[in-house]
């Protein structure tokens, strides 16, 4: 699968280009009210995706409630996607866990079910160190499971932060194929994208929403940006603009799109930061018609009355609704 | 099976006592050289605690490598706890995952082979809050499960500290009926303490090898020590003094087991925490004769030669070997 | 007039005994309602601390809102404590701020005017690490100030935790006299103890309030509680019933204590920990008519009329008010 | 003292453009070999500085080892300033100090001594929240300086990272003239750009020396970089090319300015990041012939043969040094 997955990617790939760029949102898992994953909702959503135009789809990561959800759910979520993708951009999953063995269950599990290419943390709850632990885990997922790997750098969930010499030299050494920065952290983004410009392959991407143009402006390959899943189509344009160069059109885009981040600020308080930025994502999907509902999974709340209407007040704002 | 497991408990209970009590070591997992659970080493650890006078085994905490083992390897961890204890004490089984749905699969998996109660952090990985999230986990895990749930607070691992409110209202409300408190602030644990008073089944642990004497001097009810997988008979000499109020002979017990805890601090640098920590009890173990290798769950390394001398002399210098 | 001190300190002093121990408030800096230092109202606080039996004290200390105030404001409060103090018992100061060059003037103006020993933490602010930096700094004061010198590890406020091998290195190097533990850490504060058991002159204190009783027991030569501004006549006699060896009465002493910390919890939401805990003490000593105002320096504010109720209520159940 | 200096700041001001703008080094602190400040060293550098084409020089940030000065040093700091600069750029001063007392009296030195404008951060050491406490600190030190105001978010150093609602309602309340925004985090910080968009005198700088391309295209006025310190000009002509909407000249200037900042990675293990990052500038400018010596403030070591020659490849490599 990993091949065809890989030649996927290469498809619309120019020379000096990385195997995969562009719009890659972190997929939500949408809820039946029994907090089964509602695959009519799953499809509509992914159908959604790529009719505006994204460049691929990444299942099972952090905006999918991954860690949330078990093995049971996991396996749908993969399985609906493969099937609705069918091919036309490369799927990538998530191997949220704990740890190395833990991951590379995961990596087996979702290969099989054929997705495309693999995101991995570092290990988290285990007291690891880097290097070399964190090393050896990385190297250890690769050699087990073969596909594109990106690392999957998201210190706030984590609470390790992977250092610049670490993910080069796993880059260099073929180890990870890309990386997915939801660190915040810019220049040490911008000091990786330095430390691998000899490997065009090697792709990376923001995960942070509302610095997509910055990212660009420095060598980032895209973005997969969780506010993606309510506004794809804002998203390419602004990736759009960006390969154009357009840098002014670029910022007028991004800047609507902060304006729209803010969905994921209507929680009241009490919600934490998942149900609040994701209950956000997927109360604005509600209400622009493509899921169900905005149902949560425990221990969070789903947002409520005057949350929803919060949310729906910043869609009319953004002209994402009338 | 939780009915059991009580009854099990209250077996040697007196008047005002909570339903469980003592030295609960958190079991060591021990690997076969392609790290796979090595059987018969489990065995020989269980039925060498057993002998040296323990209350309970904890299976699937944090010394046991939980968060490195598979699902199908928990199961085996437990099944062999279950038949080799055959009753004698109560099997408590951790649940370490991110969150409560996937608690909750845990929990059905060890009930059903046996265990006889519930050890369970706050989710992690995902950015909840408290409250009323993390109460709101508590309550769903107790729902579902019904067996006897303690709490295990572990910061360091989780990066969410338990409020003494949260765990005092969960106790008051009967959906806690115990603490493993590994984060080391005894002021706070002492304040949890002193708010359960007038629920004399709580029953409060700790988790912190070193102040074991404290935290009965207080009123905790035992402890949770991963060093009691090395010297189990150790640790109960330990408790009895405390239970007798033999303040200055705790203490002599206490400091000696003090000097035995060098174990974990023989590795060099580029080992973690836990290869260095666990690492140091497996090697202890394996040295003394119960289990066969040191093997360690992947990314961590076992210790080496060097290192394993290191171990052998505080062994040597604590009596454990000659 | 170090000597002075370390006589005077050592007068009490029996053999095998550390420089000095017992009971030493942190002692608060009372405030007229023009946030300058009330002298008076020093006078009778400092009055009221000797004439219940403290063994020293703490004068510039963290619960002294020492960060809050100029160094003008730091002289008034060591001038009236050397004088009022009058050579009865060790006055201690603190030397809280940033870096090594900035306690050294601290050092030398405290001394100047009558202080016996200096209390020193980590470099804060600046980013140093730990060896040989943190180190190198304390070597630097000892060999400035030459006056006794305790460390005072507090990482909530310095954001470092002095490690144990640190402190008994310097500790048996003579640079360090003793340490003021606010680390909560007890398994570390124990490990200091044992590691520096052959130093029978170096004095380590607990700066936790609720667990006095346990530190004694493990070995440390006292208590510099916040709360003994409000209570010492309670924390002397919690420390004689240790000194004694009588657990029992050492325990029920302190849970009452632990009540009486009630009043640093009754502040309303929007105080941080220093307005909340501090202005609790201040409330207090108001309320016994010992100082004058519970004013709090910027950009605290003092805890308000139903806040002072509450702090009252807490007064009354623990006996220190009718 | 202030209004000239606002007036020397809004000199070359057009419409709509903030009260300051572009490259203002975070000036270090020359030192003789014993410690104290070497004022020749210092006249040169900022000489040096303005003759590059600096817009203002930041003394007394933490670039200038702020934290390691005396009072005493930090006059003569300020002295040399006003004094070199002679009214050609502002002189903007840095308050760092724990409390808004304490910042108030470094203040009304500062203004009296000549400086233009001050930066302060938030309380540090103080266990503060914000709001209402940090609210509280930047109105009262605003009220009592008049001066113009600029927040420095170092969270790195402070522990306190400023909400992007606090900084915009102060914005808004004419409490603070600008940010320096030292976080590294990208998202806040254009955050803070968007909420203060209609307020075009409020000025923002990164501090972030590897980001400034990105800064400026989301609408940061310029940078206060402490590698400006070392090649001013290169701040500038990346500045010019920003402001001239050359995105590409641009980051070819900010990628060879990366490369430079390898200097501050040649320091051994055991420096901490002070030591080593200030410690690579100073000897960046020694190798220059600006300033005299490396020397750095206690508890700091100087970058010693080896790590100077590291100093220099670098400086060869990016064509300051032949």
């Amino acid at each position: 699968m990993a091949n065809v997955a890989t030649a996927t990617a290469r498809a619309g790939q120019q020379p000096g280009e990385p195997w995969i760029s562009g719009i890659i949102p972190p997929v939500c898992t949408p809820f039946t009210p029994e907090l089964e994953v509602d695959v009519p909702s799953l499809e509509r959503l992914i159908g959604f995706l790529l009719d505006e135009g994204v460049s691929g789809v990444f299942m099972l990561g952090s905006s999918g409630e991954t860690a949330y959800l078990t093995d049971g759910q996991r396996d749908v979520v993969v399985e609906v996607a493969v099937k609705t993708v069918a091919g036309q951009v490369p799927v990538l999953a998530g191997l949220i866990d704990m740890t190395t063995s833990r991951m590379i269950e995961h990596a087996g599990r979702a290969l099989g079910l054929g997705a495309d290419a693999l995101v991995a943390t570092a290990p988290f709850y285990a007291l690891v160190t880097e290097p070399p632990e964190v090393d050896r885990h990385f190297r250890a997922l690769k050699a087990a499971c073969g596909a594109p790997l990106l690392a999957y750098d998201i210190p706030v969930a984590v609470h390790t932060k992977l250092s610049v010499s670490e993910v080069a030299t796993l880059a260099t050494d073929g180890v990870l194929d890309g990386l997915k920065d939801s660190s915040g952290d810019m220049a040490a983004m911008r000091e990786v994208i330095l430390a691998t410009r000899s490997l065009p392959e090697f792709a990376i991407f923001t995960g942070s929403e509302v610095i997509v143009d910055c990212a660009m402006q420095v060598g980032a390959n895209g973005s997969v940006p969780g506010l993606g899943n309510v506004d794809p189509r804002g998203f390419v344009e602004l990736y759009q603009s960006c390969r154009a160069g357009e840098w002014d059109r670029a910022r007028t885009h991004q800047e609507r799109l902060m304006t729209l981040f803010g969905i994921t600020r209507c929680a009241e308080p009490g919600k934490g930061r998942s149900a609040s930025g994701l209950g956000g994502f997927k109360t604005a999907l509600m209400l622009r018609g493509i899921i169900a509902t905005n149902a949560m999974a425990l221990p969070q709340a789903a947002l409520g009355d005057a949350e929803t209407a919060a949310v729906r007040q910043v869609l009319v704002e953004t002209g994402l609704l009338s």
